[in-house]
């Protein structure tokens, strides 16, 4: 939520991004099935009929009600309803129990977004190009939130299928070919005063400004993410039985979770297969490993004799490299093999899954939270979270910047989220 | 379960019963949506869509795999999915996460039902009479265990769209038109040996037998069943606030649930509603008060000065009594107004509200609960449980006798549970 | 409590039984340290000290204060400490931070204890014998309601000593001479009816009363208590592992505690050894088994094709035989062996082992509780828990009666609990 | 854990510097009784019995058992019972449980520390000069581990006869004398690269090492403590009612723990007390506030328009700033008044409180923890930690340093932690 007012803004093209955007959300749910909406199989999940409402609910309530004089709701208890945790713009339903309505149907929902649409199509063609200049960034903020859920709509219905003793495929398609993992190198990057966060006119989020200085010592990435092959390397060494491994409370949820394999892996006559978004599969031992909690990919660099790096480490090291990647446009939905092998360099930046840094997320030195509702978005959520970065095979590819900062609890299994070395150089 | 095996049945009788009863489950599903099958509001609660499995499973269970060689199950992981709690014929799901699955759809389970009915209707009409001869026990026991879960059916949805702060109706209908209610009187019964329990070819279950002896002193019941009217005024005294009324199991369940009016009832602008299958209604205060659990129709009879009926004086009690009420059938799906003010003796003894005991539920002397997967039916609950009787406005009425014997938990509340009081005489 | 007066009570008799069963009391705390007074170790344990203190405040709060226009209370914070769970006379501290208590320290609480004494010793020698009278009663109570925690101070300390892992001795003594157990017989009774409960003028407590009839069919009961090497037969056959033997709670208290054997068992090295007040010993297989829960003693029942006895059947079995039996005053502190193989009927009545019944804890016909807060001893507890009979090696010798009805939930084990079994005849 | 071996060291400056410190713990216990060593009120407290052994087994197990051939244990279940964490010494009983044990008493337990003396003495004393110079790192681990435990023999009995209703104190004393509280002015620092951690041979813990550089930008330091006046101006404005000051999970904690006051605070009467280890007081406004938890101190700030300061800044802040303080030694055990209103810069720096910083307890660059069980000391918790800095009134002053690091998670308010604000140049 950058400060600065955009300035000769093109509302055409804002028009054209927000039906591209939201239409991208529908495509997503065209494989499934009504009772699939219906679903939040723990309290991180929301069901998809949450997720296309409430990504709803925030165009219609940071934009639509203040300035649309005209515009008027489609039901005032969605208000209540689809509100996820904005303390100042009102009361909401309880987290937990988003599973436990059956209404609005998912008819219901869709014609509340098309109502919404509607309403905000005016307002992008109205010829009162001002009002879409003024509005340029709360549209900006709307549509990176849309994004930010298409991706949980992703992952949360994987879970949904997963806890499914039948465990129904999201969508059937071809796995993907088997090829061998590059070498891993080590990228060595100089210490002193770098640069990070975001700076200018281009959208952020608030939370990765304001640009400013740290000190960094030397140190050196690896040049590809960690494989599954590598990671069973540390389950067969008895990674999941050495407490000596682990962070204290990372040990804590290997033993209270009985933790003994990353989540959604099985293992059925001594063989593994992972639950991905087109079904159970055979596990691919050359494709990066994912959805590891922190605890995970900690205790796999301890073991491996390196560390994490930094969020600091991490945004120095990619400056300059092409945002191309396996996102959610490939359809794989799945992390694929580096294909690469011969270029020199850090590869599998972006896309294919989150990885995990050290740095706990927190604010920037000088942040500022916009004033308003919106400075919920994202200072409050500032303790006990670790920072991600570089997006992951279920990530809009428009989504992503070298500054993006996510952000999940250490214990977080369920996102697409792996692991690059570090270590000092 | 009784032991005895029908002889002369006509197996024309057993189609036409199986098609009436397993019709009228589909029939209270059609004022649904397809989301509202998929939700499980609390862990007593089961989806609508399990209950349409699960009465199918329990014919594929019992008859058509054991008794129809050439069955062929619909799938074979439904057995996993829809088995409630028979030990004896495999592991099962966890109950409460029958709220999880979104698949098999509900068109999935209604084809799988469909499946089951096909072959029961095969079995029914095939040549071998001797065949339905000998399933007839199992066959009344299925359709009784259906009308069970047709009363679950409701009583769980009714949860379920109460949970939701839209408060949807299940079907919206007429109030109930406002009687007076007819005065309480005490209809005396006298003391001296009693027989009570099933006897002979008709069917019951495994728990109504044997009929057997036993001794009562001289004792008194009300005529008719506590109103709403009588309620408020418990409330309007104090009654949940004044521990010296309750059960010390009763008082912590106020206190840690804070109870404070019964479920279901919400207080607006100083006006009691109170949210039915038809949706939110105004407190009719001469209807009979209900969803109370044991705790509350406990401390109510103290606070009376009476106490609740022995599942044997209920018993003996309605000897000779039509089974007449205010069943599923009225469609009213709320208890009723007692309309004949003028006749004597108990009213209300059948529908309208199954009606709380003082007695645990128990084995009668002599019991013996069938071999077999069956014998899990009913004896192992026998522990922490209370006797109620009657049938409720959400009981079919071919279902209900005089010595069926419903039992719950003591802080259960979402069944149609209500009060009449007994005194000594 | 019964209600009925004493009449031309013998002042001096009560101040002589007073003094015995206090000094009883201080008598069991001997072998303790000052730290063993203060340990709560679950919920449904108390402090020795708690136990000291509450018992003193019974007589204070029911005797001394609304008797005794002159008493000074000790401390009136003690109201709030040590009220166990009577509404009716104030607050009171949480049950489950009884052990959070450093202070009054064992010596506060022995002089408060004193305090208590000596001001009731004032009133039990004072000249008013009319107020003896009048107060014997509630004297009885008292002394009754004291020897009740003795038995308490002993199982608790047993689980606070059970839970160190030093597993330290309550008292060393010898082990008792292991005798072969008789065999056992059965003893028939025949049916019809009977009179049940407590009548006249000696003490009973309330729940005992009125005496009434009940109907019993034919039956029988084994001539002694089951033993540990018959309930080793039980483990061996599969016994914790076959969910069919079970109630269906009973079964989800094996699973969710991971019974697999009885309470105070541990194998070492192959060999079954106990923990009890005299520290770990080998197990005797000739022994009754000791520590059951309900659960336990009923799948064992069905397991060897038998029943538990109802209540009433255990007392109108016990008519004539005498009190005699391994109380706490034997000192053993463990059951023992039957000792007369050769006498005939019904051995091991009394003392040993509490005898679960299948009987839930109601009030029998025409029962009332007194009225004001001793009205709360008893009565608020009948609902979920089973009756035991007949005493136990932790319970004194002048405690017991043939009616009296002792009560625990099913899942209790740190009772002195065993089993009887019993059949149809 | 310093890496570097000592060189020259003089035994007997550690032989007394052991008992000193060891003497020192034991005066602590002083004013308690028997009693209060055995409680643990919550999880995080453990009984002051057990920090008695726990900080002698630490010294039998990293110098004794392995340094002492000759060494002979106490008692060999010891091990099991007063291992903290050590995962790589063995197993070890469960923290929350520590509560349970009524032995070793407290007399076997000071027995246990006495013999542990005296094979240290024996050790200290020893002709061979060597081993003492090969152990001094060992030896001022064990002494600063046993620091770190008369603070929280302190905090942690505190906490125990906090939650008693009888509120008894620790030790009366005098109050402290009213003054008031100094002006706060800011006091600014430049940006740039500064240096932060220990370096060279003086001990400091493992996790303030290695010295590094970092970049800040220019801030300022409040000059003084928040006091009781300002937060009460905090909790007047709404701060405990309004989520947009609170992170998430602060406001969190507030609905789910009903925070409405800082821990330890009770109003009676309109006015406010606070329980002290001298027991309860009138709350002095003019004094710092203290066992916020981290959640309460950010949304102080917040409130304030300030924020809390990052560990770095705080370190940078202090330097050559006097290590003078209200430390446990001056024995009023509650935060004083700041004295000296006319002097500038920074004032209680060190003592009174633990100051929060907005750090999370993470590695330093190039941070490595020592090979073995030492390792488990500090590095595996460096996960949901917030680091606080200064020393407190219970902390000894020869304990503390610049660049100690002190952490707890963002809820403990048992502590004596505080606020200093910083803000922005």
């Amino acid at each position: 939520m950058a400060t600065t007012i955009a300035k000769g803004v093109d509302a055409s093209v804002y028009a054209r991004r927000y039906a591209d955007v939201r239409s991208f959300t529908e495509r997503l749910c065209e494989p499934l099935a009504t009772e699939d909406y219906v679903v939040q199989s723990m309290e991180d999940v929301s069901p998809t009929k949450w997720h296309i409402a409430h990504t709803s609910w925030f165009f219609e309530t940071f934009i639509l009600k203040p300035y649309q004089p005209d515009y008027v709701e489609a039901n005032p208890a969605y208000a209540f309803l689809f509100n996820s945790y904005y303390t100042q713009v009102g009361a909401r339903h309880c987290r937990d129990r988003r599973g436990y309505l059956s209404r609005p149907t998912v008819a219901e929902v869709f014609a509340y977004r098309q109502h919404v649409d509607t309403a905000m199509q005016d307002l992008l063609e109205s010829d009162d190009e001002t009002l879409v200049g003024r509005l340029a960034r709360l549209i900006e903020v709307g549509l990176h939130h849309e994004q930010q859920h298409q991706e949980l709509i992703l992952t949360d219905i994987k879970h949904v299928l997963s806890v499914n003793p039948l465990r129904p495929a999201y969508r059937t398609s071809d796995a993907v070919a088997v090829k061998l993992a590059t070498a891993q190198n080590w990228v060595e990057i100089p210490g002193g005063i770098h640069w990070i966060g975001h700076e200018g006119e281009d959208f952020s989020f608030d939370n990765e400004r304001p640009q400013h200085r740290v000190f960094l010592e030397p140190f050196a990435l690896a040049s590809r993410l960690v494989t599954n092959e590598e990671y069973l390397e540390f389950m067969d060494d008895g990674g999941y039985a050495r407490p000596e491994l682990w962070l204290s409370l990372g040990w804590q949820a290997v033993e209270e979770n009985g933790w003994s394999e990353p989540f959604y892996w099985e293992k059925k006559n001594g063989w593994w297969s992972v639950f991905t978004l087109g079904g159970m599969r055979p596990l691919d031992t050359a494709e990066p490993v994912v959805h590891l909690s922190y605890f995970e990919a900690d205790a796999f660099a301890r073991w491996a004799g390196a560390r994490l790096p930094t969020e600091a480490e991490w945004e120095v090291s990619v400056a300059g490299i092409s945002r191309a990647g396996n996102f959610v446009e490939t359809e794989l939905l799945q992390p694929a093999v580096a294909a690469d092998s011969e270029r020199g360099g850090l590869q599998q930046v972006y896309g294919d899954v989150w990885e995990w840094t050290q740095s706990q997320y927190l604010p920037y030195p000088g942040y500022r939270p916009p004033t308003g509702a919106l400075g919920e978005y994202n200072g409050k959520f500032m303790c006990n979270q670790l920072v991600l970065r570089g997006g992951s095979c279920a990530t809009p590819a428009t989504h992503i910047r070298p500054t993006y900062r996510n952000f999940f609890p250490p214990d977080a299994t369920w996102q697409f989220s792996g692991v690059r070395l570090a270590r000092d150089a």
